[in-house]
Formats: structure tokens, sequence, C-alpha cells
């Protein structure tokens, strides 16, 4: 038994349970996330979640996912947390952020509906069953903007606006609520991440299916022009119907500009953008806020080469479970000192045409770069050569290794099913 | 003659201009900003740009408008810039920043069709006259995404969605361009200003009759929620249709998030959005990044008030320009004492309704306070106690005091002719 002297555990991984470490961490407590599911922040995907993971680690932070809490015992020592895997955290202080449910018994008392967790049901009025009573925030039920079907959102944003929607109605204007898409964004110490729309482990609950329903880009982006000092990277995922006509949600993770470009892709879906759509958005660009071609006017154009069938995008551990499959990585020699993948084959791109006689057309190729330019150009290359089995690594090196960090972990504790 | 001694001058407070100043004046420069028109940063209607003046003159940089240049002398002390109005300006080094034209002489040699600026004419896939000859960028006349007439607009953002437009055409995709907004934005000293759509000038200019054809509103939004550090307010500037079914465009100047909310209200434009749209956006919220309601989306609950008959507002300088007008300003006498208006009655909220009778229900009063909120109430309470004639304020005290801070040079300098 592995025992673990903390002065604060944090159990549960979600928005609550990010901003109390991190302010806990910001007032020099140690602190240790236990989270049961197999990755932080649920409504981002777990290659997204890796990310975070990562940061949260660099910050000191010890995290345990996969793990539930089986008892807390008070010992003179502190809470004794005795976790599923067996560990012991000893805390001063433990906080539970482990989710939110309904308290709708005033509701319930009155003999209003309710749906099986609990949640009020209203109407698009925000009226409950009883015409004189109208109900909103986290405990109504709500419809899901994307799939117009039934589901509860937790979201201060929404409960404003349902708020304000009451109260017209009671004043006698006409007014409905159109739906919540979870748009939300939250800090976890350097990194910002936010979300619109559903993510891929929703479209797959909902039985869609990857490369026939739906598909996805990850890109790497800077926050803006990189000729202006500041820029930061930050890595977009993008989910789409395979003909580009829907835009399912998108996921942001990085350090600078996160909010904004989660707030322009989710205005977007609001207006049931396409592919299309995103790369003819005009947005603001000056140096310090943007570049001449914006991240989500990139997530566009990289999505739109997609759907035209220009290039194909690997999941961000193709390589580990296709074992048929080869990495090849088109970065000099210089940027492979720094970081390489084991098993991979290098070719420069400036090298690739002359030096495409090494590769084998009966092999499947996963191309990798620093950022995924160089990548394109390469998959462009082998793709007019005759190679049919070749698909692009998602923005580049960094992303690999930051999902691939502790990846012999990543084995052992997380399973990604999608 | 008043002779100011500097070390670098600036002609033209457009983009550039301003750039250029506040990048010499980083350098420790002397800078004074010389502007034909009667404000910086045409873009902007009049009372935005004003805003923008108060901040490049606590600065210390010198700003002359409405006035042009009449002759360059070089001296052994360096070039005297003449101004119209009289002045002389001394300055080591002089920058015209007087707006771009069309270099189109390779089209026109080549014998392909311009517009009367020497635009070169393209079709929607970027095609000049001559089908094998494609023009992109500054030098094309392009569609106005609002008005759906032809007019130039030279903008980074459109050149590089042209410059994909046209590789995709000449490689056989069918691609079109759909004109161009004029999104923009720029960081001036401690202020960074942003617009998107057209502004009340075009509108004017266009022939559209304010509270016939279209109407505008002002508010002051913080960039996020108060209760976390840093939050900075910024004014928003919004113009629609009577009936709010279309935004012509938006402005807003601030200091934090400023670009964020231009390319929201952007992208919204972008989809045909109503005001009603506004209030709808569902916008990620956490107390670093936002508001549980959006600065666009109180832009959407503002418009909606006006377009529901519930609150008119004045204009910037209603309170000046209608000299029957009385200002009623509700704040409390702590506030009177650091601003005041002359000639304003001043009864604080609170003591409004029991207090109404000193108050004239044939005069028009003009409602002001810190913000906008408690002026909206006293609104709403006049109103229902019969006064008929009443406005409100736009975005409270202190937009009325950047904008009347040199007000006698206002009026003599500038004359606001919408």
């Amino acid at each position: 038994m592995q025992t673990v002297n903390s002065n604060a555990t944090v159990i549960g991984g979600g928005f609550i349970g990010l901003e109390m470490a991190e302010n806990l961490y910001g007032l020099g407590i140690d602190v240790t996330i236990v989270e049961a599911s197999n990755q932080v922040m649920a409504p981002v995907d777990y290659e997204m979640a890796l990310l975070l993971n990562e940061n949260i680690r660099d910050n000191g932070v010890k995290l345990f996912a996969t793990d539930g809490v089986d008892s807390f015992v008070d010992t003179s020592e502190g809470i004794k947390v005795k976790l599923s895997s067996g560990k012991t955290v000893l805390s001063e202080l433990v906080i539970l952020s482990i989710g939110v449910k309904p308290n709708s018994k005033l509701a319930a008392d009155a003999g209003l509906a309710l749906n099986e967790k609990g949640g009020i049901i209203v109407d698009s009025h925000m009226r409950t069953e009883d015409e004189s009573i109208y109900a909103a925030g986290d405990v109504v039920e709500v419809e899901d903007f994307i799939f117009k079907d039934k589901t509860m959102v937790p979201l201060a944003g929404p409960a404003n606006k349902q708020g304000r929607i009451v109260a017209d109605n009671i004043a006698g204007l006409d007014s409905t609520y159109t739906g919540t898409q979870g748009s939300s964004v939250v800090k976890v110490f350097d990194l910002n991440v936010a979300t619109t729309g559903a993510n891929e482990k929703a479209l797959v609950r909902r039985g869609l299916v990857r490369d026939k329903d739906y598909t996805s880009v990850i890109l790497t982006q800077n926050s803006h022009a990189g000729y202006y000092p500041g820029a930061k990277p930050m890595i977009i995922k993008l989910l789409f119907s395979i003909d580009g006509k829907k835009i399912y949600g998108g996921q942001i993770v990085g350090k600078d500009g996160v909010d904004k470009r989660i707030d322009i892709l989710g205005t977007a879906i609001r207006f049931g953008a396409t592919v299309k759509d995103l790369t003819n958005l005009e947005l603001a660009y000056a140096p310090p806020f943007s570049s001449g071609k914006d991240p989500i006017n990139m997530a566009g154009f990289v999505a739109e080469n997609v759907v035209n069938g220009l290039v194909k995008q690997a999941v961000w551990n193709e390589a580990d479970t296709d074992k048929e499959s080869v990495v090849l990585d088109v970065r000099e020699q210089a940027e492979l000192d720094v970081f390489a993948i084991d098993g991979a084959v290098n070719i420069p791109l400036g090298q690739l045409r002359k030096r495409i006689n090494e590769l084998d057309k009966n092999k499947k190729y996963i191309v990798l770069c620093a950022i995924g330019v160089r990548a394109y150009n390469a998959y462009r290359i082998l793709a007019q050569n005759g190679f049919e089995n070749i698909k692009l690594y998602p923005a580049g090196v960094r992303f690999y290794s930051s999902t691939h960090r502790n990846f012999e972990e990543v084995n052992e504790e997380f399973v990604c099913k999608y």
C-alpha cells in the first residue's frame, strides 16, 4: 500500500474540482486530485484531457485517475482517504466536487412533473406543468441544442438567460429558450480549456460512427501572429459530419485566446454553421490579437481539406493501436535530436520526392511533423505518387509528446474506448 | 502661430498611423498625430473615437484633428510641418500614413477592367475579366457583406482568404468569396478598438435615417466577472434595424476582451443574426473570461429592450444639442462629489418614487447613472408614471465624461453630423 502525505485532497476532477485544486495550490498547499473516471474534465475528450494531466502534474499536483474513494477515516493525523486502488491519501482537508444533482423537492412537493434525474420539466417558455409556475437554472431539464433531445446541463450562462426568459413571460412578453449547447471554459493552472457542442464521447454514446457519420480534425494554432511577442499555441479539436454540413462541437486547450475561439465556434454552431462557413468567418486581425487566418478559420480550412478528400487525419493514438502502421516523421535531424518517436521512419520533407522509393506503397504511413504543415505537404506528395494508405498525425509532435508523456501509465490506467 | 517641438509627427490617424504613434511613443519619442478629418480611426463612429482621443492625450501624445498638412519644409533643425490651421510642428521624423490606394498598373496594362478607384474587378471566384487571370487582396473590388454592393476594403483577413480561394479555383475546386464586412481591431495605447459591419456614418451616407431605418445602443460592460481580479470596462455600440431583425454593425473600445467580443459579433452578423439571436448566444463563462451574461448577450438584451419599446437611448451629445432637455442624474451624492454634470437634476434612484412630483411631465429628461442599470430602472419608473419624453443616457457617466472631456475643443474642432 502506497501512502501519500498531502494537505488537501480534491475528489472529482471536473470544473469545480480543478478550480479548487488550482486555488489551493496557489495558496502553497500540497494538492492531490482523485478522479473516478479515466480522465479529468469530462466535457472534453480523452486525448484533450491528457494535455491537462501533463500540466497538472508539471505543476506538482498529484493526480490519481480511474480511482474512486472507498472510505474516509478521521485520524489524529488528518483524514485518511482510502482509494479503490488500495492507495491511501492523508489530508488536512478533503473537498468533494463530484457533480451536481437537482434539488427539486419544492417542485416534487407541488406535484410538478420531474424527469428521471429529478430535473423539473418545463416547456420552451420555462413554464412547468402548472402554468402559473416557472422554473429555471440547473434544476430544469433543457433541450440539447445539437441533438434536440432532452438533457440537463448545469451552467451559469444558460441559467442567467432562462432567468430573463421567465421574467419576460411573467411580464407578458413572449420569450422562449432555444436550448443548451454546453459552452464552457475553465482555467486549469497554466492552461485554459474550453468546449462547445457535443464531444466525441457523446457522438459515440449516441451511436454515431467515426468515418461514417462524423470525423474530426485536431490542429495546433498560435493565439496570435508569431511575429508579435507572447503568442501561445492552442490545440483545437473540431467534430463534424463527413460531408462537413454539420459541426457537432469543438474543444480547445491552450494558454491564451482559448475563450475567444470557443465563443466564435459556439456562435457559429448556434447558427448551424458548416465547415465551409468557418473558412468564411471574417475575424478581426491585428498582430496582438490573431493572425490573418484566425485559428477558427484554420480549423475550417483543415476540416475542408478532410471533407474534400485531400487529407485524412489519424486519431491521437492510431500509431499505437494499429501495429501495422509506420510513423513517417518529415522533420529535420536537429528536431529529431530534441524529440523522436521510437520506430519512426525519418525523411525530411525536402528530401521526400527523391527518397520516396525508400517507402513501401503497401504500408500504412502516419505522417508527422512539428505542427502539421510539412506533414500535410508530405501527405500530398505521397498521395500523388500512388500511396493510398496514409494519414496525417494531427497537431504535430507537441500534441504527440503531450498525449504520450506518461504513456505507460496511460496504457495502464486509461483505456480510450472511442 | 503656435510652434510645437516634437521628434516625430505621424500624418493620418488610422490603423497604421496610430500603431506607428504608439510604437514610437513606446521608444520614448515625443509624438504628434495630425489627422485631416474630425476624428481618428475612421472605421468607428465619432463618439467612439472620442474615447481614443482622451487616451492618446492621457499618454502625452499630441493630437491635432480637423487639420491637414499644407507643406513640409526641410530645415537644419528638422522637418517643419505646416498645418492648415497655421500651426507648425518641427520633427526629426515624419510618417505619412494617409491611406492606401490600389497599385493595379499590372492589371491595367493587361487590359483588365478596373473600377473608378483603380480596383481590379473580379467575380465571386476572384477571376478577372480574363478567365485565366485571378486577383486577390487589397487591390481588388469586393462585395460589401452588409449591403451587397461593391466596395474596397484593404484588410489582411479578407486578403488571406481570397488567396486560398484563388488557389482552390486554379487547382479545380469550386470556391467563392462571400464578401467583406470590415472586421478589424487595433491596439491604441491602453485601449483596444474594434469594429465589424457598417458604422453609423456609413448608414447615414447610404441614406438610412435614425429612428426610422435604424437605431443604436451603447453600453458599458466588464471584460469578465467583477469578482475576479482584473476586469476592465468596455464600451459597445451596436447598430440595428428598428425591428431588430438586422444588425448592421458594432464597435467596441476597451482595455481587455474587445477582440473576443467583436469576433463573436462579427460571426453572428456573418450568419444574419437578429438582436434576439444575440440574447440566445451561449458563450463560455468562467470568472476569468466572462460573466454569466456575456457583454454580447447584454448588448442583445439592451437592444431587445429598445426594440420592445421598454427604453429609448439618447445619442451621446443629445443633452448638449437639445437645449430643452434636462439631465436627470439618479446617482447618490457621494458619486456626484466625484463627477457631476452642470445643470443636471439629481434624484437618487431610491428616492425617485416619492420625489417624482419634483419632475415635470412636460419636460424631456435624459436619465443617467454610473453604468446604465439604475438609469434604466428610473426610466421605467418614469414611464409607468406617465412621463412620455424620456431617454436613457447610454453607457453611463464614464462614457459621458470621456466624450465630454475636452468638450469645448470638441465643439470647436469637431462637428458631429449624424
